[in-house]
């Protein structure tokens, strides 16, 4: 049976991020899926996704790590409610805080690969670490807080 | 005389970046301009551009605070070059780090400004210092590290 991405998990609210919705039509339409304890996605830029001739935006690559992690703390949240109560309502996340060093620059005519684990869970936060991958070689490293939601965000 | 974008004094090899390229008819074209010693640059989202219904996507946001910042950094790192000795080859940076901090939902359905300056000037690294504001409220602090391109680097 072919696995279900974390992204069409979610209701009809959660699926037209520009990053990862796939209801909308525009964006990068990321896909995540778990491996183990790690989450892992595989995109493949359009040639105009550009920094300089050759190269990945970094844009790109931050909205990639925000997405790709951001879900993973939902994911895991959702995860481990259903484990505990079987709660059919759980918590949703947003980004509090993205991070991202640039280690070298990303082929864009490659497809890159996206690798996120929870590094921590602490009262309402949740930290995911993320690399991102060009033919193997890691070529950005990302961090995200995801902050539980709450009507005083708004 | 109208001001000349800070994106469109480069040479065509920096005009096809997604984020900020005037030759990238995909990307999201930001042009920044200075205002005594900080960079501004205003810019409208188009209605896909969501994280969720009503609000700008958290990746747009970054990929806006990354052009906005380093180009802020390349070209005030110009200016000095200029003064001090006419150089007409000044070194180029790209982005070594990004970091956003996202304080409240941004509106989609309204024009977003940017405002931006120089930090600190330290060997190879320039440190922007980043705002997003919407209806004059900021919604998210930003700080690139820009590091000098060398060859090294490829």
């Amino acid at each position: 049976m072919k696995k279900k991405a974390i992204q069409d998990q979610w209701s009809e609210l959660g699926t037209m991020c520009w990053g990862c919705g796939r209801n909308n039509e525009h964006g990068l339409q990321l896909k995540s899926y778990w491996e183990g304890d790690e989450t892992v996605a595989t995109w493949h830029p359009k040639p105009y996704h550009l920094a300089f001739p050759g190269a990945l935006c970094g844009g790109i690559i931050a909205s990639l790590i925000d997405c790709h992690s951001t879900n993973t703390a939902n994911s895991a949240a959702r995860r481990d409610e259903e484990q505990k109560s079987g709660s059919d309502s759980p918590k949703s996340y947003v980004t509090g805080s993205l991070f991202v060093k640039y280690l070298k620059p990303t082929p864009v005519d490659k497809p890159v690969t996206l690798r996120a684990k929870v590094k921590e869970r602490k009262g309402r936060k949740i930290t995911v670490s993320c690399s991102l991958y060009s033919e193997g070689v890691e070529k950005a490293q990302g961090e995200v807080v995801a902050i539980q939601f709450s009507t005083k965000n708004l």
